[in-house]
């Protein structure tokens, strides 16, 4: 695509939907928790786009996920108790298996009992719950995300995450601009990214680059993570990252010059509110064991604060876009970098096919 | 009713009005201040259902109430000064008497003063200032609460309450359905409640339980509040507990096997803001006293504590309550107990007859 | 103006629009920040009535004023570098000169760079950064605020200011109803003042006071400010307080009764949000030194500590008016007063002829 189509995007953009607006779609696997979080007998609430869902694990250590509210008076479920394979309501004591179905109210005969409430699909792996909150007759045949570097002991895994207060097409379009080196000059000194290409199907894109130093030395932290750069001649690093967004998820891989893959991160932005300007960030960022696998362990703690200062940058600003979104109540954004608006156009088309209702722009001012 | 009415009475339900959008009836005296808040040559404000109210007690230890802003500027007159039988402005000096009439500006002609502000009809009974916030020409018909057991000296009597943030008929639904035991589960144990019969008219209800206990043992805080507890061959306490909304108040009463009078409860929630989403509770509760009255003294702190403990665990219920009502935007409700759908009846068509404008759902995700 | 006339401006009121719904007329010079806040080589980031403006001193010593987003993602400059004589963003790192345009983006050719952002015309003086925010090709024919006190060595010059939460027309209507020293009454004891007229032309209106001391002793503070009160006979000070609007600037002066001008105040109050419900006070206090000039500096404190007192009463005072306002979803004002009726007709014709759009009454109760 060369940049006068880019510019045609450009144009036709104002006649499309605005890409803020366009709920992330519901009928894939997300993460909603870490396993750690779901704590034996008990419970454990979560949002899924305002949706409110319990998830509970039993005394067995089975997970189940529910709508987190009582079908009697509304009240979250996890406010109750787990008992055997089910739970109970904190108030009045109904009681739901984990199906969803209403099997006892302590003060009325069982022949009366009501309809229950909506139980969710739901899965533990990698560390993870994960949840299909859309068409449950989707689930099954819907692929389950794949992290083989996770499972391989070749590579050591650090998951990280938190909540971030924008929507969740700001941080596939972050990560994927590489161009965005500006902003963490302070941590990695100053690079520049080239991109060397990208492919593209109907619901994925990714996007090759290599790096360049352009002033200041390789700090410790990013040769961990990165690997030491090996320049070539031009000073230009030989090691090629791809980034790829495979809706909903999104992987960064970085391949050293004789293509062993040194880096593997996938990670996914779930939103929490309703008008999903809030994601939680569930990464999976692992890294190649040198030959002496001690010295990654040794130097662990720098890897840890390195990617928290890069990921600290990185929400601040993202934050800063939903803001700025916010204030002017439509999507001014002035894209020039051809990928990125492909990328916009991949999440456009995979989104669910409502629109985010948000209020009027002087209701923020 | 039977339950089939039940179901009837809940799917006619959807056709009537939100009884979360029920304002309260202005037209009766509601507390809205303990005496010794408002302290003599002081003026203190406070809200009903959104309308600001200025309480001055004047030196002579009189209260009035007017409407708490200034004709003027409409600065709040509880920012200003109590002068001899009236009260003068903060900010410019002007002043009016306890009929709300404007009396003085200080650089202004007497002959050219305006109109003043309302002002509300006002008693001080029970260690508490009660205003009429309705049509000022019915308050003296309209009947002021009596509590015959705060003022007899066979009870002693405990005043308690606070700010609850949520709707008034969660509150009177809260107190009168006893299933809701389960939630007090850690400070009573588990004790089933069963209703023995209701009774009802126009602009009240009233229920009979018994109770009975189903494991645990009585803890020390119950056994002062509801008396020790003597069980039948059965298991469960001869006491009966009633309890009654009679429009706005409400009461709950527990006589022992011998027909007396052992706790009496008396409790109103008034509306503070103008969507009526925050309720101030002021409540009365008597115990009887043993025959060995310093015993009752002596285990005072440890009912108030007991009391706080159960009152806490309702607000933090019905807040969520509320919350979850807030967000669906409507009653999702699924009520199964007749009484409390009865209850609802009398609470709707009592309330006045406007309605309650909420924000739209999609502002509260 | 008779009390009649001042009668029939109010009736006719309710046709006309809502002054508080007035926005400032942006065709003037306002200063949006002290010199201080803007330190050498760094960016500053302000608000006027809404919108973000990025305040840069190059490392010359200039300043210049743009639109505080990048044309790229939208994110504030004021989060860029300072480079040069231009501001860097400081995610992508576009680059933009002093008028706005777009200089570098440096993944992307020269011959293709995009427009860039608005610039504002930008002057420095009395120790303020002024801005003109409106139509830029009216700014050099719009007189600068003068200010001769400030640069004669006669005066000494206190600056002082905060945000204070209401509209403007509020600080106006505050400052100019000299009525109001009953909400100065521990400060300045009993003050009374007398209103000897008013002039008023299409954009201005001023009016002369004199005070006289009802009750109480003179504090030190006063003295200081306005000058020790050589009575009259008749108790009354002969000092002739004159307060002025000049749009959008507001002055007040103090002569003596030889004429000599013993303090000369100038303030502005620049909007900072949206909505217009909060100002950022810019004020100039001119202190005439007396003969021997250390005393005014040893007693400089006092006037400090004096003037902060005074200036917290009055902003915790219109901040009432403004909660009554918004509360009360319009004006509901009943001015006595002939000259605040007319100062409110000079900002209403004055102010811009849009329409503050402010949220329904229910929203804010």
């Amino acid at each position: 695509m060369s940049a006068v189509q880019s510019q045609d995007n450009l144009a036709s953009e104002a006649s499309v939907r605005d890409l803020r607006r366009v709920p992330i779609h519901p009928d894939f696997w997300y993460p909603l928790a870490w396993s750690k979080e779901v704590k034996r007998g008990k419970a454990h609430g979560v949002h899924f786009a305002g949706e409110p869902i319990v998830l509970a694990r039993t005394e067995s250590g089975r997970v189940f996920a529910l709508e987190d509210r009582c079908a009697h008076r509304q009240v979250p479920l996890h406010a109750g108790v787990v008992e055997g394979e089910g739970i109970r309501c904190g108030y009045h004591g109904w009681t739901y298996d984990c199906s969803g179905q209403c099997v006892d109210i302590p003060y009325l005969g069982r022949e009366r009992l009501p309809n229950g409430v909506r139980a969710y699909p739901c899965r533990e792996a990698h560390g993870m719950i994960f949840v299909f909150p859309g068409d449950a007759t989707l689930a099954e045949q819907t692929p389950f995300p794949e992290m083989p570097s996770v499972t391989d002991k070749a590579y050591k895994t650090r998951r990280f995450g938190r909540p971030v207060k924008c929507h969740y097409s700001f941080m596939h379009e972050n990560l994927m601009d590489m161009n965005h080196q500006f902003l963490h000059r302070r941590q990695m000194g100053q690079m520049r990214a080239r991109s060397l290409g990208r492919r593209r199907g109907e619901n994925w894109i990714e996007v090759d680059y290599t790096f360049m130093r352009e002033a200041g030395k390789q700090p410790a932290g990013e040769a961990l993570v990165f690997g030491s750069s090996k320049r070539s001649e031009d000073q230009s690093d030989s090691s090629v990252m791809t980034i790829r967004t495979g809706y909903p998820y999104q992987t960064l891989q970085i391949r050293s010059s004789e293509d062993s893959l040194v880096m593997d991160l996938w990670i996914v932005y779930v939103p929490l509110d309703a008008q999903q300007r809030t994601n939680r960030t569930f990464g999976m960022l692992s890294i190649r064991k040198p030959k002496v696998s001690l010295l990654l362990d040794a130097a662990w703690p720098l890897l840890v604060w390195f990617t928290e200062r890069i990921f600290k940058e990185d929400r601040a600003i993202v934050e800063l876009e939903q803001a700025a979104h916010d204030n002017q109540g439509a999507d001014w954004n002035h894209e020039v970098f051809p990928v990125i608006n492909e990328l916009r156009d991949v999440l456009r088309n995979c989104g669910a096919r409502t629109v985010i209702p948000i209020r009027a722009v002087e209701d923020l001012a």
